[in-house]
């Protein structure tokens, strides 16, 4: 029996998110599905982010074992012969028994796009959230300068979401501006349910002027919820670090 | 009455080209069906190029007419209003009613774009041809170099396509290499049915060392046809231009 470390990229849009669900299309349930066909025997995929319904990923991290004779470099050709072509497994490492893809993650890098542009654009209306001009990319560059760093980001975390603790250390929060599009790059050692689209809803609203990033650290201490939620499509899951890995500069 | 000459792109991947058909979804039976809704009656569009089934276009051009006093800058958002989401008119100029986007056009600028990578990539495959490495891209550009010009392109033309000339000028065939990406820039006076696919296809097979590229001149001399078409999803009409138009680079 070998363990690998897959890494996969997905069109969110077809599916009802990573997580199995009874009766819907999920990107784990036809990882689990084409793991089955590829071991012939039922193959449980643990994934390293449950990616809601609608968010793309181009590093998403899920374990995958198998009785078969594969090596890492046979692993995606082999597992891809069985996916349907919004999901693509583009590498897979072998690693130890006892690699769990969350409990071993060190850090994860999500990116929300948003394009500022009057009209809609036929090409990535699936993967950007378009918003009419003007944007105030310094003052948001400003509220992302108060958020970054270690703090309880309950106010950002979708509600009854029970976690042992809600602090966690934001290590980056860069905006990069290239022509009409505004990434957003959020990089954490973990991240609540529902706080990278309400970080990024919160600067959006800072860029539009309906919120002053002063504003931002008393909001913040006060555990109040500070921007509304950005649709899901235009989140991606970039990359999940494990120790292992090079440090990049990220 | 008021014309328009409107410009529009589109993601082909779910009609049956541009041309009107009985039965099937095309993008002139959306626009015309659009443009009726606006128009309270029936309204022909006429657009510069008929892209077949499956080819894109970001910059597409067609005519519209109304009765109804709007301004150019009110058109594109009034047509916008009823046409679904993978169709975009992102501008519409005021122009005289002897206007024929056909006979009027001067240029267009297609665009092929290959992907040159081991595994597809959710997020582009509607876009682009994945090849496998490795491509020589000198080879490709030298290719390119015996094409531009004015020449017969009967050999890549498309058979049972009946022209009074088959005679066009290639102004550019420009090879962008970006990272993975190979984009075939052909500007022309005019193509032929088929011609933009038959060519990219032909420096394909010139990266791929199939095909001498010193062949080309003597396979074109001969009217034989040099390689394959490529699929229609890698395709994009870039621009159409007409004699107003500043005379940009390309």
């Amino acid at each position: 029996m070998k363990t690998f470390r897959l890494t996969l990229a997905y069109d969110g849009t077809a599916y009802a998110g990573w997580q199995v669900q009874p009766d819907v299309a999920t990107v784990q349930g036809v990882l689990e599905h084409a793991a089955e066909r590829l071991n012939g025997e039922p193959s449980p995929v643990l994934g390293a982010g449950r990616t809601d319904a609608g968010v793309h990923a181009r590093g998403q991290v899920a374990r995958f074992g198998t009785g078969r004779d594969l090596t890492a470099a046979q692993v995606p050709r082999a597992l891809n012969a069985f996916l349907p072509e919004d999901i693509v497994v583009h590498r897979a490492d072998e690693v130890g028994a006892d690699f769990h893809p969350i409990r071993d993650a060190r850090r994860k890098h999500y990116r929300y796009t948003l394009r500022v542009a009057a009209c809609d654009d036929p090409f990535d209306r699936r993967f950007v959230l378009r918003v009419a001009p003007p944007v105030n990319v310094a003052a948001m560059r400003r509220a992302a300068a108060c958020l970054t760093g270690r703090h309880d980001f309950s106010a950002f975390e979708k509600a009854g979401s029970p976690r042992e603790s809600t602090v966690r250390t934001l290590h980056r929060l860069d905006l990069i501006h290239e022509g009409d599009y505004i990434h957003m790059d959020l990089v954490a050692n973990g991240f609540l349910y529902g706080m990278a689209r309400n970080l990024a809803g919160t600067l959006l609203r800072v860029g539009q002027n309906r919120l002053d990033p002063e504003a931002i650290p008393d909001r913040l201490d006060r555990r109040e919820i500070a921007g509304p939620s950005l649709p899901a499509h235009g989140l991606c899951l970039m990359r999940v670090v494990y120790d292992d890995m090079e440090r990049r500069t990220e």
